[in-house]
C-alpha cells in the first residue's frame, strides 16, 4: 500500500520488521516482552470486522504464521494476541509471547511502562531469527 | 461438540448466551462493561493458530459477527477483541465494547475486579437485545 500512513505513536514505539501482504509487521521496541505488531496497511480502518473479508482471512493467516513464528524463536509458553485501539485508533494487533517468568505474568502487558529497548544489534539478531524461523515453516 | 467442556472458570464467571456453528458464546457476569466471550467448542485448544484453518476462518466470522451486534446493542466507540489465557488455559476470545466513559478507559479492562453482576431480567433483556440485533444483521 504506497500510500499507507502508520500511526506516529505506533511509529515512535516499534520497529519496522517487514511488509507482509497485507500487514506491516513490526517490533515493540520492548524488552521486557517479545512483542509483535500487525498492522493491516490501509488507511482508516479502526476495527477487524471493518476489513473485506478476504482482508480478514489475511489477517488472520498472517496472525497464526506470526504466533508459530515467535513461539518457535522465543519459546514461551503462551501467546497473547489483542486489538485494542482505546489509544491508538489505527487498527493494530498486538502477539506477545508469555512465560511465568516475565514481568507482568500472568496479567495482561499492558500498563508496565516502555521497559527496556533494543540495541541496533539486538534487533538485527532478532530479525534475523524471526526470518529464518519463518522460512523454516514453508 | 456433544463432549466439549467448558473451562470451570470460565462456566463460574459467564452467563451462556447461546452455541454458535463453532464457538460457545458467553456472557461475562459484570455489569462494568458490555463484555462477551467465544469459546471454540473443541476440547485441548489454547492458541488460535492450534485450530484448523476452517475453523479459525469460522471464529473470525464469529467474531466479527459479534462485534457489529455488540456494537449495534451497546453503541460504543471501540471494540477490544482479545486472546490471552495466561490464566485459563482452554481457548476463549474476549469482545468488549469499551467507550470513553466507562471505569477503564483508556486502559484494558482487566485487573478491575468482578464489577457488579446482573440480575435475571437484565440477562433475559440482553439476551433478547442481542438477538434481535444478529437477526437485523441478516
Amino acid at each position: 500500500m504506497p500510500n499507507f500512513k502508520l500511526h506516529p505513536q505506533l511509529a515512535q514505539d516499534c520497529i519496522f520488521l517487514s511488509d507482509l501482504r497485507l500487514c506491516r509487521l513490526l517490533l515493540m521496541n520492548n524488552k521486557d516482552f517479545p512483542w509483535c505488531i500487525l498492522v493491516p496497511s490501509i488507511n482508516g480502518v479502526r476495527e477487524i470486522h471493518e476489513l473485506n473479508e478476504a482482508d480478514q482471512q489475511t489477517l488472520l493467516k498472517e496472525s497464526s504464521e506470526l504466533s508459530r513464528v515467535m513461539l518457535g524463536v522465543f519459546s514461551g509458553e503462551k501467546m497473547n494476541i489483542a486489538a485494542l485501539g482505546n489509544m491508538v485508533p489505527q487498527l493494530h494487533v498486538h502477539h506477545i509471547v508469555r512465560t511465568q517468568a516475565d514481568k507482568a505474568w500472568p496479567n495482561p502487558v499492558w500498563g508496565y511502562g516502555g521497559g527496556t529497548v533494543y540495541s541496533t544489534e539486538e534487533i538485527e539478531e532478532l530479525r534475523d531469527k524471526l526470518a529464518a524461523e519463518s522460512e523454516a515453516n514453508h
